[in-house]
């Protein structure tokens, strides 16, 4: 058993990677894909990535939990906005969340004509690992970046997801994209928040005052649930 | 003076980089951008790059020189393909040279709504980027990639021109993938042709018998000669 593993840095490519066969991971570290993790390990029955904020607000007064951000700043018609830190227990527990963020809910869309997709974070990534070994077919990790550009925060967890995988032997990669995230993993694990300290995002999100989530949203394997998407729904899945 | 510079890992995002006061570096290291720098080593007049099959059969039979190549096949009408090796001076000096490939002509035609358009490979790097600095402009290095996917080789040459740039003090990046570009190549610079062997595109030619020009892509200031294009035309520039 070989399965291949391969990265795609940017939405913007994923037409070039796609196969309608591949197990497809959707990565956005700061902080969509942290977010919906933290939703779901605070009790949230399910979530709804929606892409386009007029969508989102036709969900307004539906009883559902509104959550969403426009290039950081919280939209204004919402419950709350894209720090995991809002997701609390108090606000998601056994709830509907409808959840629109600039660049990572356009990427679960995106890859839904593939076989699965699931939404990775480094709070769940052995999981995520785990499962993907387990169901022998070949990965991209789609790294939803940043309106486009290449993200050194989504390419580091890339980085770390195609490691774990190669090290189980079943999987490799002839993929660039993967080789030089296994590097650029290699290179920060050590030092992990010095590397993260280099990244764009976590500039923006300071001069923003959002930089608070930076340890929390690089801390590995704080739950065990897997966000499944299917039917334009993300529900938990404990592997 | 700080001029910021930054990478495109594929023509596919240009648009998300474009600026028109930019200098833009295209890179294709294996091999389009190696090619051209040997056609103006070896004395070509000028050379114009087609993105286009059916443009480039357009100039059969005009006294001009026909190179060019799709997925690494040599076009079935022209003079030759896109090895560097083919650019010999007996079939090059003083003509004009009309030149195809998979990415490299497709991305320098992109780049060309930008305030300056160069050529830039390993065989003119310290030309290239000496001139860089003394435009005292915001640099962008598009790297040509393979059908739209980030390529390993062109990283490499992305990251050793940002290094030159960094340390002359008069540039400075907070760009994701020139960071990257950097770590990448600063990791794989001590033995260049080990990280060379991980690409894929030294596969592909391998595969199809071409890879007998990967050192010397790889072999730094070869030349003075900047390729500039203007115009729809490849000039040579010393500097």
């Amino acid at each position: 058993m070989n399965h291949q593993i391969e990265v795609c840095f940017s939405p913007a490519v994923f037409e070039d990677f796609f196969r309608p066969e591949l197990n497809v991971v959707v990565v956005d570290v700061l902080r969509a894909t942290s977010s919906i993790c933290t939703a779901f390990i605070n009790g949230a029955e399910k979530l709804i990535p929606i892409g386009n904020v007029e969508e989102l607000k036709g969900f307004v007064n539906m009883g559902h939990v509104l959550a969403g951000e426009r290039n950081g700043y919280t939209l204004d018609f919402v419950d709350f906005g894209n720090s995991p830190f809002n997701f609390t227990r108090d606000k998601v527990e056994n709830k509907t969340v409808i959840y629109s963020t600039t660049n990572g809910t356009r990427a679960i869309q995106m890859a839904s004509r593939c076989r699965n997709v699931i939404v990775g974070s480094f709070l769940n990534i052995s999981s995520v690992c785990n499962w993907l070994d387990s169901q022998e077919e070949d990965v991209l990790v789609l790294c939803a970046g940043w309106k486009n550009r290449f993200s050194l925060e989504d390419t580091l967890l890339a980085g770390a997801i195609c490691e774990k995988l190669v090290e189980t032997g079943h999987f490799s990669t002839i993929c660039d994209s993967a080789i030089s995230a296994i590097d650029l993993w290699q290179l920060a694990k050590s030092d992990l928040m010095k590397t993260v300290e280099k990244c764009a995002q976590r500039h923006r999100l300071k001069q923003k005052g959002l930089d608070d989530v930076l340890e929390y949203c690089f801390t590995p394997d704080i739950t065990d649930i897997i966000p499944v998407y299917g039917n334009g729904v993300l529900k938990p899945m404990i592997f």
